[in-house]
């Protein structure tokens, strides 16, 4: 792979490698791909990447990504305006929007506090977070970060600046995944689950 | 993965996810990437494949890509150009000149004959090779095609075209792997590396 017969083609496989987890030989494989295209195809690859970088905004409520100012969710008169789900990034958004059980609105914090990688409360969404529970008639917030130490770090932060609040302040379910053995869930999930039982309902299944 | 929040976003997501081997998911995770990124970076990415496409070239001599009409190795004039070895593609190319063992000139089929694929002898660059050789004082060509049964095929059509003219055709050493066990090898080629021995020689180590 040292070796390029071309300059042209060594840049477009430079920019390709550069993106996560594309090394050097699956760019030249999506290099030699785009080139047995039409021009046209690429031209139109290339426009929807400066498209998108120039023109896409962050929703002014919940900092989603946006064609518009306000974002399809937060401008949707359905959505309950009462309860606002914090999620970490904007595919955790999708991720819950395709279980299709929440009607609520997002706030997306842009990441958790993570001493590691230097990101602190400032770093994130929280102070507009604030805001929004100050000046609206929110009812209820869950929190829905990652079940991990740094999502567990950022739930206690959120939760004790927004105790100043009169808002009810909840928290996904964490317990066994559907489709699981107990045999191999491992013993704090499993601790966990029978901690926070819940009432058995036939009308779950 | 259904519900992307922006028009721009779900474009871009459809160019990537059109590439060879990139679902829907990772092309988020690469346009997110990007995202995050300056929009100069965005903009480069964009002009180096439109450049690529729009102004790499084919080699006039060996069909290799290349920025000018005749590419680096075909004017190189320290190559040997009584030799010219046929790959299937640039990719081939590349892999025999990092192995530094071989100083001729290239002929780049641009595919092998494969009646599954619908490729046949007049989709490849083979009435190129024809002229190169009847026109050329080359002494020798190697046909390097990979060990398939598409390789095989093509390198028996090739072997009967070119028997019309007087050059010695060889074909690269098949035989077990540097490294492999013996166990492990596979029987038709270890049969092929007791047929085809050669001398030992204690200047190979």
């Amino acid at each position: 792979m040292n070796q390029l017969p071309s300059k042209l083609l060594e840049s477009a496989v430079n920019e390709f490698a550069r993106l996560p987890g594309i090394g050097r030989k699956t760019a030249l494989r999506l290099v030699l791909h785009l080139l047995r295209k039409p021009a046209t195809e690429v031209q139109a690859f290339s426009e929807a990447l400066i498209n998108l970088r120039n023109e896409v905004v962050y929703c002014k409520i919940c900092h989603n990504l946006s064609d518009t100012e306000m974002c399809s969710i937060c401008s949707n008169p359905k959505r309950d305006k009462n309860l606002i789900c914090i999620v970490e990034n904007i595919r955790d958004v999708m991720a819950i929007e395709n279980t299709q059980q929440y009607q609520g609105l997002y706030h997306v914090l842009g990441g958790i506090i993570s001493p590691i990688n230097g990101t602190g409360p400032s770093d994130l969404t929280v102070e507009s977070l604030l805001n929004k529970v100050k000046n609206n008639s929110i009812k209820e917030i869950i929190l829905a970060l990652s079940a991990t130490m740094e999502g567990d770090t950022t739930n206690f932060y959120l939760y004790r600046r927004l105790s100043a609040f009169p808002v009810k302040v909840t928290s996904i379910a964490k317990g066994v995944s559907i489709g699981d053995e107990l045999e191999f869930t491992d013993e704090i999930t499993l601790g966990r689950s029978i901690i926070n039982r819940t009432i058995f309902e036939t009308a779950q299944f």
